[in-house]
């Protein structure tokens, strides 16, 4: 059994982190840790959790290098910094959820993050990723960052054209839409109940910083190129999963055929990325109601065929935020690196409807 | 008063007509007709409303224009242009809702439109548009067509720009998302509560003909261009309320501030249309829970600053479907056709939260 | 007009008051009190509200009786002990919403409302009731006293039990249903969306104070005996509107038919309250659906005819909690104490569905 | 492995049976039965679920026996009672979900299923009840019928009082809160979500069969007794999970500290029903949104104290509507059937929030 520490565990995707885990067959939970709510246990901070988990929440030291292999950081990103430069080279392997160590360019690390200090030299070593994408060099990582969910669910869904067909990117606008889980559980008005059920929210309308990391992955790949690329980000009335859709202006027509074939091919060796018609089902999809719960990012791409429309191709990537966007994702990436199957303790099924 | 029929009383614009007709001061419901639910009353199809109106669904004859003034057709779009021919010229006022008298190209009406068909004639006797947008017109219009929910929100958030401003729109892309209430009450699997609460559906990723009805509508207006217009329409989770997002590139550069003033200017007379800035409330505006059950479209309009955003201007519009969207610009515009204060009848402030 | 001040004006009473003052044909609002927010208009605090409310939020002095004839006080319990205090015999009508002076039994006070301590003789100088049951004696008081959204569910349904039949109630069950906004506003935990959309909680299983504010009233009326009386509350998964289920045994047997004309023979001059059957409409009624933004209850009353079912009668009142359990009440009210035709201001219909 | 047919396969109940199934170490799914669908896909009518399921719906004939070797019938009770008397003796196990052969007492059936027609001789042979309180009776059950979501909650709720403490049950009123897939997905205009979504439907607020198949059950157990017994179910805006609130009163006094120690006592071995005190997390409990996905039942009994409340106890039971209440209570009992451990597959952990 690979020992796994969590520290954030009072958040939320602390709470799916410890859900994974006690589920998995070959990761134990040996360490969780916080800032806030040390002592208490995990059923008090996430109701829905079994409720004879051993483990309090306790404060972090270098001393828990003698209790885990791996340690998850599901910490705002100053905080990661921090733990990531005492934990590196004393626990084998080390996995942030935040975004302290995503953006690798350091100009464009500190424009977007100007509130994040990190050690250069740390950062360097950092393997950066959706896992699908990076698959080779997570088997000897010891360092580990993860996109964040809106970032992972563009990714893939951008990733046939760029890295796949080659293509070049235009111009990229990304509008993106997501329950209320993704804020997290700050103490805010406008995520009280009252004000954000019903709400459509444009709490991003410009300016989201994924979509910098997003392009940042993407230049620095080897082939297609990305242009004007830009992002809108929304909160709708759910909570859990999210929907982006990139609408897509390429410099070279594709058609929709080729689109198609193209998705399939890109990922036919990625169980977890499903390539769907947009109208196989009973409802329309991708939605990101049919993922719920489970590491699925479903994606479908669309040549928009009206005259007027430019050429646009559609992507669109469904996902749950706090699974393929965050916990589930991250024990994906120790699956590979501790050289488990991929899919282990990750084979729940999406629950739906919820 | 104004004698008032209400043609698909058994619909939710219908109910929505009925309920503002009799909060009107200078209206008189006088006549419901429809093809079904014959003899039943109309609390008994909208179980909110007052259970004291005296009418009862009736089929729809010539003999109605003894009962009204004015005909509001909330009906499909083929009925409605069969309905047109019949009451036109027999009654002084015929108000459509539906999309089968609002794109006056012919090849592009029978493009979006094929199975409606309609007497040339008549269509081009039709006054269309969004009442800011054509006041003058509807002093002496006999027959009016109203744009639907979205595409009232589009045409609202790019007015200012092509019709105040001038500016050459290269490239629009609009994103919208509606609440349920947007597809009626149609007995269709995906609309089941289990399987549309929780949702993000993209229901109509490409195709979307609202975006051909503002195409043509801002083509035949004197000033600016609109290039390329392409749509794509999701369902979330909520009831009452859209949000469209017109992520444009215009020809030439316009700075936030030139932005902001034009928007000002351009609906100073107007009360309907608040014009706000993104971060003036507790919870980020526009959002359409901010204007439900009122007449209000709340439009917010930002340059992306980031220097990756290619120039992009984001024009975000919300309004409620059923009111702004449809009965409530309905009954203003018959303010407009009779001489009425514009916002008779239409004083409702928004119910928030709900 | 009269001049009408609101204090609470941050809050979701607070909001609903301003909406419904500006809204009413008699009433004008003059004054915007608070303890928070000092400075602010409304729109920034309610933001479906008119933009062009001159008003800011002020702090409450006794100076304010310059510029009210009625003021609405939708503060805590603590808060209206004090103001009403100090606004008594300075303004002509003040109007709580609080639970303040709810309570007139003394040593009852205490027990539900420990921290509120009031002066007895301001209290008993109270009018405390729903405006239908104690029209009589508010067109000349000067202190009033309005039950909670739940109190003026239950009352409004058992009333025509124990008042208008005069039957003694041997035991009384109630079990309320809540949207989010009968909590506020408060920063809460478990008010964030993602913990409180999908929830049933049970956030007052039992010892809920509006019981005993029912029971208090309901014994110092004439006619009728209420024996054991409890309840049980729980937030739902949705915003506004709450449905109060009453299951009463009685003393002694009475079937449907009587109950049915009992109820509508009692409400037959309040047209606030809608006696409805259970299946008359295209969805079950009573539901806080229905009655969303308006002033209206309804209610229902079914004999349990199963042979198990002890006799029991299952009373459900349906009203949306802050307008007919808070503001619109309020405004009836004041509509009653000066004069104005009851519904003044209050002929908005529910706006449904939302 | 254990070969498993699902009848029913495209409702929702079925849907989760496909999930459990495939997610279970012993249990291979190798036959999907239906009358609609014929020859489609699980993944088209459950877009959640795997896309590489080989199996297609197929109609359910006595060859069937060949290929199973349990079959789940998530049928309407009338399908159900024909198949069962068709797969009875041809299949090792059947395992009935419907309320076909629920209630025992002849009389009781016709009253509440008047047109479910049943062989006497087969209903006889069912062995019925919740697992955790039939499990002595399930080791070599070949017909097996499982409580209704409901009932499942109520029957766990109320077993300590009556087979623990074998208590005398005067009175028990069951409120009973639903979320939408309670319903299915059966075609029905106040299913559809913009009528569903906000509303607290009163839809059965007298006459729940469940409450019937409570009695039954209770009345057959050797201690204990039951009185009066009624419920009345509501349906609330959220999607899966429901919450039953009985209301009891009782012959003896009995007190909190014995009523806790009572359902710990009785509970201890059971490890899917979590005894769980109102206050021990961050939301109060049990909330049907903590055990979403899961098999797990949380209860919770609160004597109230209040002097006016006549002794009543508050049981409160949550579950997850399809999984403990239908599909994961199903597959608990075929566990349970084939000596796996109870628990075989049905570790998955709640998803929450959601």
């Amino acid at each position: 059994m690979i020992r796994a520490g969590v520290v954030g565990a009072s958040g939320l995707a602390g709470g799916d982190l410890i859900r994974l885990i006690t589920q998995h067959p070959d990761l134990e939970l040996t360490f969780l840790g916080g800032s806030s709510n040390i002592g208490r246990r995990p059923a008090e901070l996430h109701p829905g959790l079994r409720l004879d988990l051993g483990l309090t929440v306790q404060p972090v030291t270098e001393d828990i290098a003698d209790l885990v292999d791996v340690v998850f950081l599901a910490t705002p990103a100053p905080v990661s910094a921090e733990l990531a430069a005492l934990l590196a080279d004393r626990v084998p392997a080390v996995v942030d959820l935040s975004g302290a160590f995503r953006i690798r360019t350091p100009e464009l690390h500190d424009r977007w993050y100007p509130k994040v200090k990190r050690r250069t030299d740390l950062a360097d070593r950092f393997v950066y990723g959706v896992p699908e994408l990076i698959g080779d060099q997570l088997a000897d990582a010891a360092l580990i960052s993860l996109p964040g969910c809106y970032a992972t669910a563009i990714t893939l869904g951008l990733a046939p054209l760029t890295l796949g067909l080659g293509l070049g990117l235009k111009t990229v606008v990304v509008d993106g839409k997501s329950g209320s889980s993704g804020g997290g559980l700050q103490l805010r008005t406008p995520d009280l109940h009252p004000l954000r059920n019903g709400a459509i929210a444009p709490y991003s309308p410009t300016g989201h910083r994924h979509a910098a990391e997003v392009g940042d992955f993407l230049d620095r790949a080897k082939s297609g190129t990305v242009g004007s690329l830009s992002m809108s980000a929304y909160g709708v009335s759910h909570v859990r999963g999210l929907l982006t859709s990139s609408y897509v202006f390429t410099d070279e027509p594709v058609d929709q055929r080729e689109l198609q074939r193209a998705y399939v091919r890109f990922y036919k060796d990625h169980r977890f990325v499903r390539v769907r018609r947009h109208a196989e089902t009973l409802i329309p999809v991708p939605d990101p109601q049919a993922v719920l719960g489970s590491n699925y990012c479903d994606v479908t791409v669309l040549r928009d065929e009206d005259q007027r429309a430019g050429g646009r191709i559609v992507v669109l990537a469904a996902l749950d935020n706090l699974v393929k966007g965050a916990a589930g994702q991250a024990v994906q990436a120790v699956n590979l690196r501790f050289g488990l199957p991929e899919e282990a303790g990750l084979t729940m099924q999406p629950v739906m409807p919820a």
